[in-house]
């Protein structure tokens, strides 16, 4: 297997923005190929995530072409990849694979996504599909608990039974939740990136207004549009040496005993992560991890062994994990901060990680930064995620 | 870049349906995990091309997991990809890619689509999304012709206007595109997994309804849904040899001169394929290309090299191209008889090919076929199909 570099990164702001997907895409792509010194005409194939595009804009089945296009990118393989909220770190995979394989020695890797629309109700139902909606249908009609609500994104609903579930296990309270909406939006606060970010406390959090029980606002990722796009590369590219690849895992979710937080997809996804780079936990210098909600941060966690099982909450409340601790987590403001433009999150948690392991992540900066790890997941089939990646970079 | 082979196979009747996309799906792979003697617990990674169950279903975003988890695939990498009527033939080529470089051993790609709905204009439109819809929402704005009828797809409209194109160009008659039709009802009468079939007459095709000019209804392919499904492995799965994949090729469009039947993406796609092989067009046993209309198939004969630019009229007249001829086209019927699960088609082309390939083809037998070439192209930006394959099977 070759050796693959992250050539070049780029992203847009994330926010509730009025322009179009093309031209979020532009400039993520744009800014991608200028940091790593190479021309449209150098990429050889191209892995375009997007999630809803179809339900929210009604461009279906051709996203990346129509995408990339303006950018003058055309002619080549496209590839237009889905995978829910994991979707742009779908994408990232296959690059990675094509080139660490051999397929390919120049390959752009995108996501993308415009949530936002005029009726707020088309992106919430958009996100609602990232579940069985059959047996969702079923369970409506049988008026089941958790067939979702117009007013929220149905996975807050999912969230919520996991939050619960997790309560019961760890001990976790709402204060240690509101913990990490506290330190992700004061890491956002640093990121000219993010969607939000500001110094608020434990109270401004429990008190937000209620999403659904334990979940708050300020607990829950919000509605964002943005992209997110990197260059993958076999080689130098430039004179700069960008962050290596040294793991990239994606994997669907399985019927597994919930309480044990290895058995899930994140568990699998982090230890085979950790066995292809040879690297675990303690050689972590920072880690971009999906808080959907600030509760999924603790159980992620234990997910990705960076606490033992059932000792999520004691990592928030020791300050680890915090911009000034030991392994800072989500120093880019996380989804909660940062915004969640779901088919785009994962390519922006690389890029945050590539700026961390170039030293360029200005005033979030983690000192001397050499390994980061990224986790990503999408969708909910039974119990668990339907899809999870994990990947690692390290600085050389 | 390792052999890879044709280790199994498996499709549904393709027809109007009122089986679920799981239920086809679950077919489909069955058949094809049994035909190559593997277990669900072999395969390592799914890639899962399917157009537009986000639009008629609602089933966005995570379909591959949600159709293969009642067939037993789980916690493997599942693939949700999407390129149009060639989302099948992707899912293929990302299968054959992850195989010949080593990422994997064994895997499945699947193809599947359920385009009927209680309400037809639903169907119909989702297939109209495999354009720019926002250049289109432009035309239709300023009422410019081909923005699309809500009682027939969008892409008859495209259709018409590129084989209007193409009878200025070639001199092609309305009774030559009609000897297309006839051919490929003839085939389709000989397969049981086909939705049409039968003996019809150059008359009957004419006098069927206009969609639109010269395009009638028998000139069309129907409204289908299906699945199918095929197993690629490095290496024998069971005694008997699969067929080998001697090429595997998507590229997407580009902005050329349509006069040019080797500029297009169809031309380059066919280029790189005989390149890769080493074979050429008189190497051809059989041929399944995309005769989403009758008018196409002429075309693709001059953009495959079959036929020298402007003589495809030439080759349908001349019989070669009838099963009985020096190279059958479309013994499977084509997507003209066969029907076209726009997701679906390309793995159908390549169940076709094998079947073929290994004598099993039964009453539409090409006796001794060694080679097989399949085409399928999906959507449409100014004036190129936006994605579009070219695979090459050969059976030693």
């Amino acid at each position: 297997m070759r050796n693959v570099q992250v050539a070049g990164v780029g992203m847009t702001r994330f926010e509730k923005s009025s322009r179009t997907l093309k031209e979020l895409v532009a400039e993520a792509v744009t800014q991608a190929l200028g940091d790593a010194s190479a021309t449209a005409a150098e990429v050889q194939a191209a892995y375009v995530g997007n999630a809803v595009a179809g339900l929210v804009t009604g461009q279906e089945m051709i996203r990346g072409q129509v995408l990339l296009r303006p950018v003058g990118i055309e002619a080549i393989p496209i590839f237009n990849v889905e995978n829910a909220c994991a979707s742009a770190a779908t994408a990232f995979h296959l690059g990675w694979q094509a080139v660490a394989y051999g397929a390919q020695d120049v390959v752009l890797c995108v996501g993308a996504e415009k949530l936002t629309h005029e009726d707020k109700s088309v992106g919430l139902a958009a996100i609602g599909t990232a579940v069985d909606v059959e047996a969702r249908a079923a369970a409506a009609e049988a008026d089941e608990p958790g067939a979702g609500a117009a007013t929220r994104s149905f996975f807050m609903d999912v969230y919520a039974e996991m939050t619960k579930e997790y309560m019961s296990r760890s001990g976790a309270t709402t204060e240690q939740f509101a913990k990490v909406s506290v330190k992700n939006q004061h890491n956002g606060a640093l990121n000219p990136r993010a969607q939000y970010g500001g110094e608020v406390s434990v109270d401004d959090v429990l008190g937000s207004r209620e999403i659904v029980w334990p979940l708050t606002l300020l607990m829950c990722s919000p509605v964002s549009d943005g992209a997110a796009a990197v260059v993958l590369s076999s080689r130098e590219l430039d004179a700069r040496r960008g962050p290596r690849v040294r793991a990239s895992v994606v994997v669907s979710g399985n019927r597994h005993d919930s309480g044990d937080p290895a058995a899930g997809s994140a568990g699998r996804a982090a230890a085979l992560a950790y066995e292809a780079s040879g690297l675990g936990p303690d050689d972590l210098d920072c880690v971009e991890l999906h808080d959907a909600t600030a509760p999924a941060e603790l159980i992620a966690y234990e997910q990705l062994g960076l606490a033992p099982p059932g000792q999520g909450p004691e990592l928030i409340e020791s300050g680890e994990t915090a911009l000034d601790g030991r392994l800072p987590v989500n120093t880019s403001g996380g989804l909660l901060a940062k915004g969640h433009p779901i088919g785009a999150t994962g390519i922006a948690q690389v890029c945050e990680a590539t700026w961390q392991l170039r030293g360029e992540a200005g005033p979030r900066q983690v000192d001397g930064a050499r390994v980061a790890l990224m986790q990503n997941g999408g969708g909910w089939l039974q119990g668990d995620s339907a899809a999870m990646s994990v990947h690692i970079l390290s600085r050389d």
